[in-house]
């Protein structure tokens, strides 16, 4: 590795935008994936502007520096994730809610604003930002860009892409340009607005994002059904989707996972249940009627008890089970691999009693809570770290859940991203032709290779 | 111009897939813009499958034969208008409907599939595929596609690209390659998928169409109301979606339209109203206080008659005003420019006055209808075509229409794409970093150029 000397930058931007604290690099070498590689960046900016983005990035052009772009560093793929040697370019101090138009139900913002903090802000104006990561209390606007991220709203209402309207991205070069446009519609030249959505940092840098906005939704009613066998909960899913119900949540937990949850708080669930499935509708009114229909669907397929909130306090609750997932599988204090296929609902039954044949076959023990409206699970391949062969068996067995997610025609990943973490699996979903495409994309967009490399598209 | 003998082309086909007879390539030079150049086509080409059409263009790139892609013609920019020496590739004969996936709500079509008849045949399992342009009795899946077509529910469920999951491609080198995906989400490398969608055949040539679709909506109900001034119509838009209000129809016709319609069928509207909106509502139990509130929002607007159908079948009756746009205006027996500003809705009012200001500065009639409820608006200038300087006023006032959508912040185009007809103006709503890129990604997956040439983008 050739280090270049990244001082110089330092004179280029105000101060304090420039660290090089060791213990500060340290601290931000890594998103939350496992296992992925990381590598020792040189210096980490923080810029406060486009402007200064724009320098950042003309400096490292000139200079051949690679630029890792950060957010929160809450992704789940490595995509964040330091190389050597590099700018670690950090947008979390450019975290201002520029407009809020509440008329044409739209914001722009900086992309270090916090997703939770955004929606709380236009929910002041009676607005609602439906795009709801898991990690939405800490996750910004610009990484849910970056990965195009989905949450347990995205059954109802769509991913993060879905309500971008226009970006403001600064080429690897430095140059700026608007993608997009404010307006409902709009059809001029190419779409690079969601060229950029999900492409992990890798063609540009995001420094202001236009999202479309909706009115304020009811207060939802929440619903839980447990099932005797996982295919139970799955086809209830089916059928209940398949009667046009559209949810606006509809979650999936095994019984390994409300046992994991039930350990950090006790929340009264019956014993003995396979699976579970949680269920929300925000349709005011209508909103009991699809719950009494949901209970008619699920007692159809043997759900044995199934609790409707009362009102949404007591629904708040029940969603809390959901919510203390990701905390119940730390809690576990076993080493994790997160995966997060998605295939299509009808094979829901097929992916999750093969993750307890893969669990058998290699020997860990595999967890699943998911959304499984969108058919979009996340297994979590659970094993002891220490043990370098049971690593290589977890590791083994979290392949395994890719290749069957793709045999059932689904994807490698529903929401989280290919990053470092997947992006040998890149080319096995996609065919030559779009891996040559993709490949000349990059090439054309930063025919330098500075932004991110390394990650999403596997070496040719 | 040199040309290049197409006729070995033949030897690679099936018969009847080339044809060179005169009448047959005159039928075919033109899509439905007016205005717009047409050269003289060497030879048309009918594949029949996705191979064919991969025989085609790996010819046509080895020869450097331009080629433009055709569905219907049926569109507005020019953009399947013939080249000089073109081989025009009508995808008209691959127009099967492949799959209808009722459980998983999707369906997988070739691109001569015509949008009503994907329509109709998704109703028969219960599902409802929304984008719905004025053409979508004659228009292609393939050319809605490619022009991003939107329509009038889009106000409620968006564009062609919202319900595109994925494609099949045929690079211009002849290369097949599939974006996208069958699943409700999946973020496996770049957006390839909505980069294809609007690019007007300059990109790749769509083979196969995953769309994704919704349960049957219910039959709408219908209002209309008829306003003193344009400016209390633009209110009554702002301040009814203002109030969190989602119709699946919101459309606005002004008096020069609704009298053109009244010449060709008497719907007994009445007489001196400066504007009329229609709207609809599809929720079922819903729509009729969803239209209670529309009549009291257009009174508070001073709406003087307002009409809500008692039925959906006089609910379609009113609708016909609004279908019978496209015709009255052809039949003022007077040339057309047909725009398609989208703008912010809250400047929709400085829109529509504008436009009274540039037809009297111009010398021309200006005569409007649109989406309203999406700020998208089709000004239409009539002129005398024979009155040269008429028409040269006519290109003015169609010019100043783009440049006031552009001054209130919006774009030149909600829906009918670029084509020929705006690409000129494509260089003055994007800034050049954004023509740069837009020019790089046509250059990295059309190195020769072959592919619609001298569309979209403007020359360098």
């Amino acid at each position: 590795m050739t280090t270049t000397d990244v001082h110089p930058l330092r004179a280029l931007l105000p101060d304090g935008r420039v660290i090089d604290d060791a213990d500060v690099l340290e601290a931000h070498r890594r998103d939350r994936a496992t296992f992925c590689p990381a590598g020792a960046p040189a210096v980490l900016v923080r810029p406060r502007s486009t402007e200064e983005v724009a320098t950042a990035l003309a400096w490292a052009h000139e200079h051949r520096v690679p630029v890792v772009p950060q957010g929160a560093r809450s992704g789940l793929s490595g995509a964040a994730n330091a190389t050597d040697g590099c700018v670690l370019l950090s947008l979390e101090k450019m975290d201002r809610v520029l407009e809020i138009d509440a008329e044409e139900q739209l914001a722009v913002v900086q992309p270090g604003v916090v997703n939770g903090v955004l929606a709380t802000a236009v929910a002041e104006h009676g607005l609602f930002y439906p795009p709801d990561p898991g990690s939405r209390s800490i996750s910004t606007i610009g990484g849910n860009v970056a990965t195009n991220a989905g949450g347990m709203c995205c059954v109802k209402y769509g991913v993060t892409g879905d309500f971008v309207r226009g970006l403001e991205v600064v080429l690897a070069d430095g140059r700026i340009l608007r993608t997009g446009r404010r307006t409902a519609k709009g059809v001029a030249g190419y779409d690079l607005t969601h060229l950029v959505v999900g492409s992990e940092g890798t063609l540009g840098v995001v420094t202001e994002v236009t999202v479309a906005l909706r009115p304020a939704a009811a207060q939802p009613l929440t619903a839980v059904a447990f099932f005797p066998t996982v295919g139970d909960a799955c086809r209830t899913v089916a059928g209940y989707l398949g009667e046009g119900y559209r949810p606006s949540v509809l979650e999936f937990m095994d019984s390994p996972t409300v046992a994991a949850v039930q350990r950090i708080a006790d929340l009264g669930f019956p014993e003995g249940m396979a699976a579970m499935l949680i269920v929300q509708s925000d349709r005011g009114e209508a909103a009991p009627a699809d719950l009494a229909a949901f209970e008619r669907v699920a007692r159809g397929f043997a759900a044995s008890d199934v609790v409707v909130a009362d009102d949404p306090a007591e629904g708040e609750l029940l969603m809390r089970a959901r919510r203390l997932v990701g905390d119940a599988h730390e809690k576990l204090g076993r080493a994790l691999l997160i995966d997060d296929v998605c295939v299509p609902r009808k094979h829901l039954v097929e992916l999750v009693d093969g993750l307890h044949r893969i669990a058998g076959e290699h020997g860990v023990e595999v967890l699943c809570a998911g959304h499984a409206g969108d058919g979009n699970m996340h297994p979590v391949v659970a094993f002891d770290e220490s043990d370098a062969e049971e690593a290589v068996r977890a590791q083994r067995a979290f392949d395994a859940i890719m290749a069957l997610g793709l045999e059932l025609g689904g994807t490698i990943t529903g929401e989280h991203g290919v990053g470092h973490l997947k992006k040998h699996w890149l080319g096995r979903e996609l065919d030559p032709a779009a891996l040559w495409a993709q490949r000349e994309i990059k090439r054309a967009l930063d025919p330098r290779g500075i932004l991110n490399p390394e990650r999403v598209l596997p070496e040719g």
